[in-house]
């Protein structure tokens, strides 16, 4: 006797339990191994003292409404710092324009449940967020890919897409792309916006990586765009998230929406787990009013930068053709593509028998994967890790 | 131009966006009103410096772990010391045996996301907990009601409406149950193991109350109960809260199930908010170690026992013959019926006036609605004001 557990589209995700990711992900335990595997900040930047002062503050200053329940919505103090925050992004918000969300995944899932209804189609980069394919799968969408070069989305190709496809929203990640690292440039995010307001396609901008960028501030997001092109901000949905910039351990989030969609979304929220942790949108409501985001954003930045581009050095001295990619501008990923039509899957096999991980590219792409594609993470390992890492992929090759 | 937002069972909803509590909740704020409407704990009696003890600890001792992405299973040292707490409540549960949810709320959701095709049949009890029939309607479930009494849900309906409707789930909260504040008989919870086993239907027992007993403790848990019962086991799970124990702003909920639902439910999670935030799970889990909690639900066992008992009295004298109701022996609910055939809504708007507020009951019933009943919180307020706010609701009579 057993429990008839079935998923509703449990057969959409066979792709996510069979994949190389999960089988490489228990490998990452073995001692001496050099990791570009995962997608997670770098712990040793966290700015462990101004978070502790920000619980403690609240902890001190406003423990009843810190530890009681709170609107699904979100911590009034926290809506009213992020308000600021997209201000300074050139983003005019109340802070009623945006809902708390318990990560920006939880973003996404909302969006799923209100918009989503089985045989939906929506549209995606190829390749993409992982875990937005899936997400998106389990309310039953049919995702469909765009490619992308080194300046983000194809937009020509997007528009036939979105013309041919009638799809429910447009999935994209404009900055410092997970896995792409690729940036959209300024021209493709002002054809979106007219694409968006031409088709009435509503366009969600994931921008998780926006502030970690190396050199110089990447162009101004979509949304921050829209308020050129007039009618476009009906058709926008932006995420955004404390994770990369913070800590991810908060798991907070926010959603700038049109009002129907927050509504909705809102109301799906209050079932989905009532609000986000008073304590930790405090927590990050205070820390922003404490000066040091800036400074801790420098170091990160500096530090990254300087992975990056020993990555890129590295890469191109130890593998020389063997390999393609473009150097990202900011975030934590490389994008690679082995010539001659090698296999990435192998080739991540061979890397783990020299201690040396990567993630294979195909699982990030929702549909006719390019099994020659590889990511690369450079953002928890130091410089010489890195170079060290990349000389054992040489010789894995 | 407008975004076309529209949520797959919007019309099972229309329900809630109507009813008579949002728009009773909007006049909450009038000074001087008593309000017995709500269902929160009360934050005089949270354990404020516990708390912030515990978050200080981690952060100084594990800041690493404790502010990165985690496990979506939920922060081991918290795992393992749920697995004590439900152990010495009588339940053996390993600490990979459960998941950590981002409060129960979420539990109910993941169980919802799981198990529940559009148009599958839930059987809950009638009344019940408002958000769960809204959260399983948003999955598309059919939500039917088993008739309760003073013993909780009268098994033999249950048992005829199992038969006929071949449910997906029965949903129970046996113990101090919101609204009904009833507990479920021990012979009661015995036969419900039986029916469960026989029907192989999957029972789903919410229990967020059972530590805010009065006089002694309830029985114990159906999941505790399940161990004399040969393949019960199989067909239960259990939803578990820190919420009305330590503090609903930490957003820390847990659920034991058999391994296949675990397992999906793990996987619907990481697509919803990829893991609960590690900082609260870490306080929790600290604060479990302090040995502060014994001496927290003593203060608020007898603080919520005097308000009860004086919120009975109080009905007794001021309402007599006017209204019937059982008195609860723990949680944080009366439920109470008026004589005659009275209309529970228009006596609320007569109340409000009065400056008193009370929840109709008739929302929370799922379908045929008992419109005499209503119910009260007494959790939050002191007892002079519950003996003043029930004298008003004698005035508005």
């Amino acid at each position: 006797m057993s429990l008839p557990v079935s998923l509703p589209f449990a057969d959409r995700l066979q792709f996510v339990e069979t994949s190389a990711i999960r089988e490489l992900f228990k490998l990452l335990g073995t001692p001496g191994i050099i990791s570009f595997a995962g997608g997670f900040p770098d712990p040793a930047l966290f700015d462990v003292e101004g978070i502790a002062e920000s619980t403690a503050a609240v902890l001190a200053n406003t423990p009843g409404p810190v530890l009681q329940y709170g609107a699904t919505e979100g911590y009034n103090p926290l809506r009213e710092q992020l308000s600021k925050f997209m201000g300074n992004k050139g983003v005019t918000v109340a802070p009623d324009g945006l809902i708390v969300t318990t990560g920006s995944q939880q973003a996404l899932d909302l969006i799923g449940k209100t918009m989503i209804n089985p045989g939906d189609k929506v549209i995606v980069e190829g390749p993409t967020f992982l875990a937005t394919i899936q997400c998106f799968r389990l309310y039953g969408a049919q995702v469909i890919s765009a490619p992308i070069d080194a300046n983000g989305v194809d937009v020509d190709a997007l528009e036939k897409l979105i013309d041919e496809h009638r799809p429910k929203l447009v999935y994209l990640i404009p900055t410092f792309g997970n896995p792409s690292g690729a940036t959209l440039s300024l021209e493709r995010r002002k054809r979106i916006l007219d694409i968006a307001v031409r088709t009435r396609t509503l366009v969600v901008e994931d921008d998780p990586y926006g502030e970690l960028y190396f050199d110089q501030p990447p162009p101004p997001s979509i949304l921050a765009l829209s308020a050129d092109v007039p009618g476009s901000r009906d058709w926008l949905a932006h995420c955004g998230s404390m994770s990369k910039i913070l800590s991810p351990g908060l798991r907070v989030g926010w959603m700038i929406a049109p009002p129907a969609l927050l509504a909705n979304a809102t109301m799906c929220k209050q079932f989905s787990d009532a609000h986000t942790s008073n304590l930790t949108q405090a927590t990050a409501a205070h820390y922003l009013t404490l000066g040091r985001l800036d400074g801790t954003l420098a170091v990160v930045r500096k530090v990254y930068a300087e992975r990056a581009r020993v990555m890129a050095e590295s890469l191109q001295r130890e593998l020389g053709g063997a390999i393609t990619f473009n150097a990202p501008q900011g975030g934590m990923f490389f994008w690679a593509k082995l010539t001659e039509g090698r296999d990435a899957s192998a080739f991540a096999k061979r890397a783990i028998e020299k201690l040396v991980a990567f993630v294979p590219g195909a699982p990030f792409f929702a549909h006719d994967a390019d099994k020659s594609t590889l990511r690369l993470s450079f953002a928890t390992v130091g410089v010489e890790k890195i170079e060290e890492g990349i000389a054992r992929l040489g010789q894995a090759l």
